[in-house]
């Protein structure tokens, strides 16, 4: 078992393990041109974290880091993670390895934004999110849930 | 044949039509929520533009316009519309409704930005969309393609 959640560096390996995810669009091609433009280092750090069984990586998810500065959902606002990119490839569902890693994703201790697909409803709130009010403005057209800590001290906006 | 695009009012038969789609989310209970709380009027206009058949609305699309101030995608910033939650019924796909509402959106003269999802770059390409250069705090994960009217003179950020 080597199920745990890693930190995966942006290298041609991470990406070519990518291949295999749907949700693999410009964010990827954009590594990948950086990585072949050395406009980044080989290992540098990414957004994503992953699980790998026997070498392959078979979920993984996406958390960046908001500043406050930018922060449209928390009042007052507050640093806090989005989360994307949440998947876990066919054949490896079931394991429990999409709520490890919004698991891990809790543990860095801030709150959390991501945009709620279709059926994924009862996944997010019984891991603690909750809906946000929908501004359409500020949302155009996704499904926002936020999570906040516990003991951390901020309404919803 | 009443296959042409109409613009679809909020009320509750409209909110009654949606539910067969997928991407029905918070935006669709906000709107729910406003009309039963009398926050707004019955009929009242809303971002989605339809194709009907046989009293069933059998595709969408929501056209929402950004005024040029929050224009993050062209130079020089210009207003445009920002394009989400196109979908055909299973059922009604191959008859060309996606590109039929798509092409709606294209005569209202303003560029477009989408989030294109896995599977629809050739739908959009074919279109005249194009991909952006990806820009982690701007895109969060998404996909981002545009389209610029002939003869509108603005360049990609």
């Amino acid at each position: 078992m080597d199920s745990k959640v890693v930190h995966l560096k942006v290298n041609y390996e991470t990406i070519d393990q990518f291949k295999r995810f749907l949700e693999n669009g410009l964010e990827e091609l954009s590594m990948l041109e950086d990585l072949q433009g050395n406009l980044i280092e080989d290992n540098a750090q990414s957004p994503f974290y992953g699980v790998y069984e026997e070498g392959k990586l078979v979920a993984r998810i996406s958390l960046y880091p908001l500043v406050a500065e930018y922060d449209h959902y928390f009042e007052p606002p507050i640093d806090y993670l989005e989360l994307w990119k949440l998947e876990v490839l066919p054949g490896y569902k079931g394991r429990g390895y999409g709520s490890k890693l919004v698991r891990f994703a809790q543990s860095l201790g801030k709150p959390i934004k991501t945009n709620v697909r279709f059926g994924a409803h009862d996944f997010f709130t019984k891991l603690g999110f909750q809906p946000v009010k929908y501004d359409p403005m500020r949302d155009r057209g996704e499904n926002p849930y936020v999570w906040i800590p516990e003991g951390v001290q901020v309404e919803l906006t």
